[in-house]
């Protein structure tokens, strides 16, 4: 075998064993509001979970063999699946919906989606809708560390990408070992998520309500409890609470904890965060000024939702204050391009991430002038650093793979028969990590219409974007699986 | 002064007096059909040309100084300019629109996009649908040598790109001279055009008719003399004949001399001829099954329609037979894919490049390897030989200035206020020169709705695309206009 198959299953039992314990916060919900069906979904879930991860941590033998990258690769992928597959569970035995439909809004949960197949949620048990939004919570978390921890071997996330390349001053330099680096951001992680709960609370909302809002907006999620998004609390100090936890989400959250150390130009002097920060305060003008010119809000309101609507696309969260859909064609257009950006590296948030945007932007700006000087060498710099031909050539080389993939997969979602523009935005939305998109998917909307077959479809894409694709492209190359190796 | 003045205005002289010659085949048209405004508005352009143009040629004498890239850059830029400006002249003296109209149409014309500000076609002169479908013929031509002749060494040009790097027998290894280089390809183009003509002739067509559709399908332009563009032969052996030119003009022009002069070999086993066929075939399989399936229409129509439209797209031609724009998603989506395909080098038609994608498609193909194999060494091929990475950064950056552009134009045409679809089609058929896009800009049809600033916007647009940008863009650096250089 050319796997160390091992090391694989020692994980998977232990991930099974951790999505067990997770589901039984959501357990305890459904003892707390008296939801019985869900109370036996739940315990239907977690014990066999347990009893069988258990079983194959206790049974299996470590090895010292080691885990190479064809492992990481597996190990990563199947992770992924094994938590929709589980996680999906509770949603269909507790009666809620198919499994089809739960397999989409499981992987849209982890994957901090956002997209939903659920016409109604304000019916559902909210012991079912704590365990959805808790899955962006733990996606969230498990990206987060991902990224730290194994992305960089794996030489994949954007993250490590540029920053695994260039020396001096960097995060992963943070501190030498990978447990505390991961330790360090569960504890950014938590911080974020008991301020944000505390601050829901204390703007008059439920602890329910405060928990399910924070998982959506730090794990840049998206999951409500309300079929009105956020534009159940319109007008309230609470869209105001998210709009900035959201923007928090999206950033690279080692940042904060090197922030807290070093001083806070540590954040500011960041080339990714000032990019990020940059490109929020453009399109938020530019929405803003549309809006008054064409007379859809007054100047206030307009600022408040463009402030709301950017974080929550740019951070790939898809939560909504009003139905954005409906707002002129150019404020649409801003949103859109946001589509192309997402959120930093090392942030919960999806889509291909501000520092490649920048690296390309500066790529391009190479080409100018090389074109114009063809003897000169021009390097593409990061924070005055050159980087490598490599590292830019991995970037661009990400960048194709994700808009042919979307343009591919908003052709095999059209053959549903729905229009061009709900057809790619729901590929661009999904492929993102974003939620929802335009048209019949837009803010007011969800994809329970879409076929079984394209709901799976979108599963796939949800987990696809969120490996940033080559983890799981590869596993449709016969070379990976080719035994000789 | 940084740049060689004199050289660059001797030029633009040579142009002018081509120009006035030029539109000595539309005088001649209207003299036919006796349209005296239309005779009015050919002398008053081309008398002061060819005067003017003639005086330049005169004046200035030739300088020993070289043509530094620099110059190349400001020569291209300002011939199409001069020829947009000056072609332009006889739509607004003749009446049949005004200046801003006419800048759009001619542009339009001389980048072979075929997008049309006309409401109806049918009512205009003859000489002046002449002179509009003329100028395809002559951009055609235009790109065509350009892209032998000037643009490898201003570095610009798909073609060149990755020909004049690979060693062994390439396009450029024709002939040793420039010169006879661009006289081959104008023969080329001159028997095809020949052919067309009278291929369409003996279907029953005018002289006038059969010239003005051969212009619009040699050039890969697309402008035609009905307001049902190529419907109005619908059905008949005439879109068959032009759906086979299309395809003929969307290739690389100099490989039929290389395959008549070293056999049909060197044709089919030229990487991006393959790929482009490819592309075409399945492409156009691919909505034939869509539209079969969806009983559009029977068997036969729907590989005929799918054929026309698919050859119609990817060439950037624009003629439509039927209104494609009310066909399943799907259909649509192929088509819509095909726009970021475009032409092939060396050819008449515009959009990326055929060559392009391949490129890129091999690049991600080797993004996936690298993952799988870090420490392997693994070259992006073509045609068997390896590309240096400058050459593959090239297309990347060229890529992703594409995409960026387009983006960001979608966005600003979506200030006038339409639909997305509308905005950012128009945006990628202006910029690929493909002509009609979707919804209110579709096959059926045009572009008169928009606000003057729009069709100047778009005007610079078709421009750009057909100069590939670096080019244009170029210019607004203020780097190239520094004096100290």
């Amino acid at each position: 075998m050319g796997f160390n198959t091992n090391s694989i299953l020692l994980i998977l039992g232990k991930v099974l064993v951790l999505l067990g314990l997770a589901m039984i916060l959501p357990f305890i919900t459904s003892l707390i509001y008296n939801e019985s069906l869900a109370m036996i979904a739940f315990s239907l879930t977690i014990i066999p979970s347990i009893i069988f991860g258990s079983a194959i941590v206790y049974k299996i033998k470590p090895t010292q063999a080691p885990v190479k990258i064809r492992d990481g690769f597996l190990i990563v992928a199947t992770i992924w699946l094994l938590a929709t597959i589980v996680g999906a569970l509770p949603f269909t035995l507790s009666g809620s919906m198919p499994y089809v439909d739960a397999l989409f809004e499981t992987s849209s949960g982890f994957t901090t989606t956002g997209a939903s197949i659920i016409k109604d949620v304000e019916i559902l048990p909210r012991s079912i809708l704590f365990w959805r939004s808790f899955t962006h919570w733990l996606g969230g978390l498990g990206i987060v560390i991902f990224a730290i921890a194994l992305m960089p071997q794996l030489n994949i996330g954007g993250f490590n990408i540029v920053r695994a390349e260039t020396p001096g001053p960097s995060v992963e330099k943070l501190s030498p070992k990978l447990k505390d680096q991961a330790r360090i951001l569960f504890v950014v992680y938590m911080c974020m998520t008991l301020a944000e709960t505390f601050l829901l609370k204390f703007g008059g909302l439920t602890w329910f309500e405060s928990l399910v809002y924070t998982f959506g907006s730090v794990g840049t999620g998206g999951f409500a409890t309300y079929n009105a998004s956020v534009g159940h609390f319109e007008g309230s100090y609470v869209p105001i609470v998210i709009t900035i936890f959201m923007i928090m989400g999206g950033a690279n959250l080692s940042l904060y904890y090197t922030s807290f150390k070093f001083g806070i130009s540590k954040l500011l002097n960041d080339a990714e965060f000032r990019c990020y920060m940059a490109i929020i305060g453009i399109s938020m003008l530019a929405i803003t000024l549309n809006l008054m010119f064409m007379d859809v809000y007054s100047p206030g309101i307009a600022l408040r939702e463009s402030a709301f609507q950017v974080s929550s696309v740019i951070t790939t969260t898809g939560y909504a204050t009003v139905n954005y859909d409906l707002w002129p064609t150019f404020s649409k257009c801003v949103l859109f391009a946001l589509y192309f950006c997402g959120g930093c590296s090392g942030s919960t948030g999806g889509g291909p991430k501000v520092i490649r945007v920048l690296v390309l932007l500066k790529f391009i700006q190479r080409g100018i002038l090389v074109r114009l000087h063809p003897n000169a060498i021009i390097d593409v710099k990061l924070d005055g650093k050159p980087l490598s031909a490599d590292v830019v050539s991995a970037i661009t080389g990400f960048a194709f793979l994700y808009l042919t993939t979307v343009v591919l997969s908003g052709a095999i979602i059209s053959l549903d028969g729905y229009d061009l523009i709900t057809s790619f935005s729901a590929s661009f939305a999904c492929i993102g990590n974003v939620g929802p998109g335009f048209n019949l998917v837009g803010p007011a909307m969800n994809y329970s219409f879409f076929s079984d077959w394209s709901k799976l479809f979108m599963t796939f894409l949800m987990l696809a974007g969120r490996l940033e694709f080559f983890t799981l492209f590869m596993l449709f190359t016969p070379r990976f699986w080719n035994k000789d190796r």
